[in-house]
Protein backbone atom coordinates (compact mmCIF):
# COMPACT_ATOMS: atom_id res chain seq x y z
CA UNK A 1 0.00 0.00 0.00
CA UNK A 2 1.01 3.60 -1.34
CA UNK A 3 1.04 6.35 1.20
CA UNK A 4 2.27 10.02 0.50
CA UNK A 5 2.96 12.38 3.72
CA UNK A 6 2.86 15.57 2.91
CA UNK A 7 5.00 17.54 5.55
CA UNK A 8 4.40 21.78 5.60
CA UNK A 9 5.06 24.80 8.16
CA UNK A 10 2.32 25.94 9.94
CA UNK A 11 1.09 29.21 9.14
CA UNK A 12 3.30 32.19 10.75
CA UNK A 13 6.27 29.99 11.28
CA UNK A 14 9.13 31.58 9.51
CA UNK A 15 10.31 29.71 6.47
CA UNK A 16 14.06 30.98 5.13
CA UNK A 17 14.19 28.22 2.72
CA UNK A 18 10.70 29.29 1.15
CA UNK A 19 12.15 33.26 1.14
CA UNK A 20 15.23 31.80 -0.43
CA UNK A 21 13.19 30.54 -3.43
CA UNK A 22 11.13 33.05 -3.53
CA UNK A 23 14.69 35.64 -4.15
CA UNK A 24 16.22 33.28 -6.30
CA UNK A 25 13.16 32.99 -8.53
CA UNK A 26 12.78 36.88 -8.83
CA UNK A 27 16.51 36.71 -9.40
CA UNK A 28 15.72 34.81 -12.83
CA UNK A 29 13.44 37.55 -13.74
CA UNK A 30 10.08 35.80 -12.37
CA UNK A 31 7.81 38.83 -11.56
CA UNK A 32 4.09 38.68 -9.88
CA UNK A 33 5.41 35.96 -6.51
CA UNK A 34 3.15 36.61 -3.39
CA UNK A 35 4.87 34.22 -1.71
CA UNK A 36 6.51 30.77 -1.45
CA UNK A 37 6.61 28.26 1.37
CA UNK A 38 8.61 24.73 1.23
CA UNK A 39 7.64 21.75 2.96
CA UNK A 40 8.36 18.00 2.18
CA UNK A 41 6.88 14.26 1.21
CA UNK A 42 7.55 11.16 2.56
CA UNK A 43 5.95 8.25 -0.29
CA UNK A 44 6.20 5.42 2.01
CA UNK A 45 5.11 1.36 0.63
CA UNK A 46 3.58 -0.79 3.46
CA UNK A 47 2.80 -4.11 3.46
CA UNK A 48 -0.11 -3.27 5.19
CA UNK A 49 -3.85 -3.86 2.76
CA UNK A 50 -6.29 -1.94 5.00
CA UNK A 51 -6.42 1.61 4.36
CA UNK A 52 -8.02 2.67 7.56
CA UNK A 53 -5.11 0.68 9.22
CA UNK A 54 -2.19 1.87 6.69
CA UNK A 55 -3.19 5.58 7.77
CA UNK A 56 -3.47 5.03 11.29
CA UNK A 57 -0.17 3.36 11.58
CA UNK A 58 1.41 6.54 9.26
CA UNK A 59 -0.11 9.25 11.56
CA UNK A 60 1.51 7.28 14.47
CA UNK A 61 5.10 7.46 12.05
CA UNK A 62 4.39 11.53 11.89
CA UNK A 63 3.74 12.07 15.32
CA UNK A 64 6.83 10.44 16.28
CA UNK A 65 9.43 11.10 13.86
CA UNK A 66 8.17 12.12 10.33
CA UNK A 67 6.53 15.45 11.08
CA UNK A 68 7.87 18.01 14.06
CA UNK A 69 4.39 19.09 14.93
CA UNK A 70 5.51 21.83 16.89
CA UNK A 71 6.07 23.52 13.67
CA UNK A 72 4.65 21.29 10.86
CA UNK A 73 1.41 20.22 9.54
CA UNK A 74 1.29 16.49 8.09
CA UNK A 75 -1.08 15.49 5.34
CA UNK A 76 -1.44 11.64 4.94
CA UNK A 77 -2.49 10.49 1.72
CA UNK A 78 -3.34 6.69 1.25
CA UNK A 79 -2.61 6.17 -2.75
CA UNK A 80 -3.40 2.91 -2.48
CA UNK B 1 -3.13 31.70 -7.78
CA UNK B 2 -2.03 29.11 -5.50
CA UNK B 3 0.15 26.40 -7.00
CA UNK B 4 1.95 23.39 -5.64
CA UNK B 5 5.10 21.69 -6.83
CA UNK B 6 5.95 18.24 -5.91
CA UNK B 7 9.71 17.62 -6.88
CA UNK B 8 10.33 13.76 -5.89
CA UNK B 9 13.32 11.49 -7.30
CA UNK B 10 13.44 9.58 -10.32
CA UNK B 11 13.00 5.88 -10.20
CA UNK B 12 16.42 4.42 -9.69
CA UNK B 13 17.91 7.36 -8.18
CA UNK B 14 19.58 6.82 -4.94
CA UNK B 15 17.64 8.12 -2.20
CA UNK B 16 20.05 7.94 1.23
CA UNK B 17 17.36 10.63 3.40
CA UNK B 18 14.70 7.86 2.22
CA UNK B 19 16.78 4.89 3.41
CA UNK B 20 17.79 6.62 6.79
CA UNK B 21 14.32 7.96 7.32
CA UNK B 22 12.86 4.08 6.47
CA UNK B 23 15.96 2.79 9.34
CA UNK B 24 14.82 4.90 11.94
CA UNK B 25 11.24 3.65 11.09
CA UNK B 26 12.20 0.59 11.58
CA UNK B 27 14.03 1.13 14.77
CA UNK B 28 11.03 2.64 16.51
CA UNK B 29 9.54 -0.64 15.75
CA UNK B 30 7.56 -0.23 12.65
CA UNK B 31 7.36 -3.55 11.02
CA UNK B 32 5.95 -3.64 7.21
CA UNK B 33 7.67 -0.91 5.72
CA UNK B 34 8.91 -1.83 2.39
CA UNK B 35 10.37 1.59 0.86
CA UNK B 36 10.71 5.21 2.02
CA UNK B 37 11.21 7.85 -0.78
CA UNK B 38 11.70 11.65 0.19
CA UNK B 39 10.90 14.38 -1.72
CA UNK B 40 10.03 17.95 -1.84
CA UNK B 41 7.14 20.84 -2.08
CA UNK B 42 6.97 24.09 -2.95
CA UNK B 43 4.12 26.37 -2.86
CA UNK B 44 3.86 29.11 -4.46
CA UNK B 45 1.31 32.36 -4.18
CA UNK B 46 1.25 34.15 -7.97
CA UNK B 47 -0.70 36.98 -9.09
CA UNK B 48 -1.09 35.37 -12.25
CA UNK B 49 -4.64 34.67 -12.34
CA UNK B 50 -4.74 32.52 -15.56
CA UNK B 51 -4.52 28.52 -14.26
CA UNK B 52 -2.90 28.04 -17.86
CA UNK B 53 -0.57 30.80 -17.66
CA UNK B 54 0.37 30.14 -14.50
CA UNK B 55 1.11 26.53 -14.93
CA UNK B 56 3.48 27.33 -18.13
CA UNK B 57 5.30 29.93 -15.91
CA UNK B 58 5.67 27.34 -12.65
CA UNK B 59 7.09 24.93 -15.53
CA UNK B 60 9.46 27.32 -16.53
CA UNK B 61 10.54 28.13 -12.79
CA UNK B 62 11.32 23.96 -12.18
CA UNK B 63 13.31 23.91 -15.18
CA UNK B 64 15.48 26.81 -14.28
CA UNK B 65 15.42 26.49 -10.83
CA UNK B 66 13.14 23.70 -8.49
CA UNK B 67 13.80 20.47 -10.19
CA UNK B 68 17.17 19.19 -10.74
CA UNK B 69 15.97 17.17 -14.24
CA UNK B 70 18.73 15.19 -14.55
CA UNK B 71 17.71 13.48 -11.13
CA UNK B 72 14.28 14.26 -10.37
CA UNK B 73 10.75 14.73 -11.52
CA UNK B 74 8.50 17.78 -10.91
CA UNK B 75 4.73 17.68 -10.78
CA UNK B 76 2.46 21.06 -11.05
CA UNK B 77 -0.69 21.27 -9.20
CA UNK B 78 -3.10 24.24 -9.99
CA UNK B 79 -5.02 25.14 -6.36
CA UNK B 80 -6.86 27.71 -7.52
Amino acid sequence: MKVRVTITLKAGVLDPQGKAIEGALRGLGFAGIDGARQGKIVDLALAETDPDKARATVADMCEKLLANTVIENYDIAVLG
